[in-house]
């Protein structure tokens, strides 16, 4: 039996689809756009619209964007000698609110997980390797400090020396404001290795 | 400084003015809408805009439906003698989901909240009492168990009791699979008053 309008039973079910909401919040979604003003779901419906015709892939660094070249890619005021390679766009986001980097981005879209099936050609490393000039002083592996994070790291790292260029990887350590006592073993191990001389 | 392109800037803040859904969650939905297939997309802005057109509320229970009156409304086989009030058309959803209950209902759209000054006239009191004909037998309050719910009872009550209709309020209790030791004072205090004999 079906307990909503067909129309409304559709618009629950494509909710529900969409990532980290179940059946409950799809519903309340989809009651609250039933009840919104005509023009606000207008004004959303047309915002996924345009961000799906307009947003591309840059074809340098692989971060989305609306113009090609991307922003970071196009501005003379970025570092094209320093590449920070990321996982994922949402990376990018979050190294760009330090407002500390000013050296440009590699974005890798995955990391390598053989569990997954995902190998080094299935995510953009020959892309990062066609960028490689002289020009280039450092590349500084910004891949998550997990499992595939980690396996990719070391995977780029010894294609990278081949090619005569200063990797670095961004260090682990204690979250600022963290507690040694809630560290896991890896992180404070990480930390002690990762240790710097005061001044 | 912008951190995104226009369109997905525009985007995640459309996204974040949904309920529930707060600036982190908004940029994962519209990473996740700009990775999914265009098709995908489709779909989903097709529903929200086809819901939003074709859904409209039943002109005699006020629930949402795409035919008027609603398919309940309609049905040969619910006993219009019996009108179950409910504040929301969510909680239609929840009583149909019983499948135990064969009579119709009346939405309020709302409930009696001074605080938030939404008095009688701004919920379906009006339209509730223009449906009480001889033929109605009962009227079942199901509003919720809090300070408005209750208070929007009581005021239905008194007014329904004038008009020589039989009005009855569910049944508030502990909820089953629940514990006694986690229950609120007032909920025993209830669960007490409506207790019932065991055959």
């Amino acid at each position: 039996m079906a307990y909503y309008a067909e129309p409304l039973d559709r618009l629950i079910s494509e909710l529900s689809r969409l990532p980290g909401i179940g059946p409950k919040t799809a519903q309340r979604l989809a009651f609250y756009l039933l009840k919104m003003p005509k023009e606000r779901v207008e004004n959303l419906t047309d915002a996924i619209i345009q961000a799906k015709n307009s947003i591309i892939y840059c074809s340098i660094c692989g971060n989305f964007t609306d113009t090609d070249p991307c922003s970071i890619c196009q501005s003379p005021y970025r570092d094209k000698s320093i590449i920070m390679v990321v996982e994922d766009p949402k990376d990018v986001v979050a190294i760009e609110k330090t407002r500390d980097y000013k050296g440009v981005y590699h974005v890798l879209h995955g990391a390598i997980s053989p569990l997954e099936g995902i190998g080094p050609d299935d995510i953009k490393i020959k892309e990062l390797l066609s960028r490689i000039t002289p020009e280039v002083k450092e590349i500084i592996i910004a891949t998550n400090p997990n499992v595939e994070g980690e396996a990719t790291a070391m995977y780029l790292a010894r294609l990278l020396k081949t090619l005569q260029v200063k990797v670095t990887r961004i260090a682990h350590g204690i979250p600022v404001g963290g507690d040694l006592e809630y560290a896991d073993e890896v992180t404070l191990t990480k930390a002690l290795e990762g240790r710097q001389e005061m001044e």
